[in-house]
């Protein structure tokens, strides 16, 4: 993959456009606080919580954002995605609430917690061998069949508008401009959506990624300043397996300060504490955002910290303290 | 026990000068509300989220009300309770913000999740035999040793006025009165609170009562018009184990419309759509009330309901589905 920025890049106004297209379908997520973990990292942290969001996750504001600007002959032929994730889930809650078709490639060996999820969003789902190769072509073949229009899980500009929203709105919840926003990465599609955002309406605002350091290839590719595809890593944090893209990683090399790791460990500790001190259900790629605060108290300390926990999709019956 | 009225009841203003008492102390907990649950029940149900309150549970409400009312000599000496559950984090938590002692009498066999609890939060824990006698002989050692106020967990004027506090905070919360109120009940201090607060300022809500089938005296006692005792049961709602008081029985026969029970798979069953669903930790207690409106859907369909997730304390590593 070469680096190159992105011919059109969203600007300040698509933002807002977005946030104001996607608003009445999208769930206002709050923002929360804890004096235990605000103790426990000494930093002052207000977290806003995507697993409140529609489909458990910040990935709906994306798949919405690009749904609603398909014409009315694209959206007749639906939409379709490979995903075992959040993405599939999101896509298809967003067009089953326009009465459009989705189409869901996935591969045989996906979670059946994921898989029912889909389906009882009413997702027409396709599986195929766990590899890159099948999942493409059978997306190919689908494409061909169908008509329907291909909404990629990140590396596509009307994505990355709909996940800027959320620190867009976040910005509209605070007092303050926060210090830093800390993000989880996987694909890219939040964190430079978040780059985009800091950038035009809290430029004081530092942009640091959080990444399972078994999952580190944003982290290698932002030091290097080169691609560094991510190579099945297994990592609890399942969201955030994937690489980057090439839309996604010139945004984040310009508009991100840092990315920094979070150990396994780590990621499964501040999942507990998450659930325990706060009530909430996230899940691990959610929580990797305070591992990373309280494995780097030094970044952090006495700061004013925005962080996102980005979904709370997470199998009840096989949870990692178990 | 007699089934008396208590002489002096609660007033209008004394809830209303309770919530203004505790307001700058407590958690203003959110109203959550879920399209899936809504579907499931047929109902339009609005969760006020005490699982959020301070130490996890409403009982902080009661807990802070009774601490606000006592003398500089009465709080100097501080206060104590026999209590394994919510009401002795809570009393500890509002006791430490004061920077008074508290006192607490725990059977031995506590789970240790809760004596910790207790213990982060400063309180001055006496282990006894695990019996009523033991319980209560032992109470009374600390206090004549100590001068420490006794705070009932729920047969307490103050404390049932504090607990007041959340429907009467839930009612300007909402945008209409709602049909009912659906709230837990163990010992009556939430319900007979919430009795107290509808019938102030809500008179239209009838008040129901949520108890597990297989704790069902409050039912009992609700039906036959006379005190029946909770015989030791074994239902998983572990906060709603008790008995009801000689103070919160008169007001829950006179302000209550109903209690109804729901078993114990039906609980683990809400408790863990909850959690899936909303993406929220509540305790078995608090998952009794949506168990109810499951498991009653006749009483609730259409209706708009108001449903008290009591808080959300419960061992993460001991959870029922496993």
């Amino acid at each position: 993959m070469k680096v190159n920025p992105a011919k059109v890049l969203p600007g300040e106004d698509d933002i807002r456009k977005a946030f104001d297209r996607i608003s009445n379908h999208i769930n206002l997520t709050p923002v929360l606080t804890s004096q235990t973990l605000n103790e426990i990292t000494g930093a002052s942290i207000f977290f806003k919580c995507e697993n409140f969001q529609k489909a458990g996750a910040f990935k709906f504001r994306g798949a919405s954002n690009a749904l609603s600007l398909l014409s009315f002959e694209q959206a007749e032929k639906g939409v379709c995605t490979h995903s075992s994730g959040n993405h599939a889930q999101a896509l298809t809650l967003a067009a089953r609430s326009r009465s459009i078709p989705a189409f869901i490639v996935m591969p045989e060996n996906a979670p059946s917690v994921k898989v029912d999820a889909v389906k009882q969003y009413g997702g027409n789902i396709t599986f195929c061998k766990p590899t890159l190769e099948a999942r493409e072509s059978t997306l190919q073949q689908i494409q061909e069949q169908t008509g329907a229009t291909f909404i990629h899980p990140y590396n596509n500009i009307q994505v990355i508008e709909g996940q800027a929203s959320c620190f867009y709105e976040m910005l509209g919840q605070l007092n303050h401009p926060p210090d830093a926003v800390v993000v989880p990465v996987g694909g890219g599609g939040l964190l430079s959506g978040t780059g985009l955002a800091a950038k035009y309406f809290s430029p004081t605002t530092k942009v640091i990624g959080a990444e399972p350091l078994m999952a580190n290839d944003a982290w290698k590719s932002f030091r290097e300043k080169r691609f560094v595809p991510s190579k099945d890593p297994q990592t609890i944090a399942d969201g955030l397996r994937t690489s980057l893209g090439d839309i996604t990683f010139p945004i984040i090399l310009n508009q991100v300060h840092d990315i920094l790791t979070a150990s396994e460990e780590g990621i499964i500790k501040a999942m507990f504490l998450i659930w325990e001190r706060m009530k909430i259900v996230v899940e691990p790629s959610a929580a990797v955002v305070l591992a990373v605060l309280m494995e780097h108290p030094s970044v952090f300390a006495g700061k004013n910290i925005a962080a996102i926990f980005s979904g709370g999709n997470v199998d009840l019956k096989d949870l990692p303290w178990f």
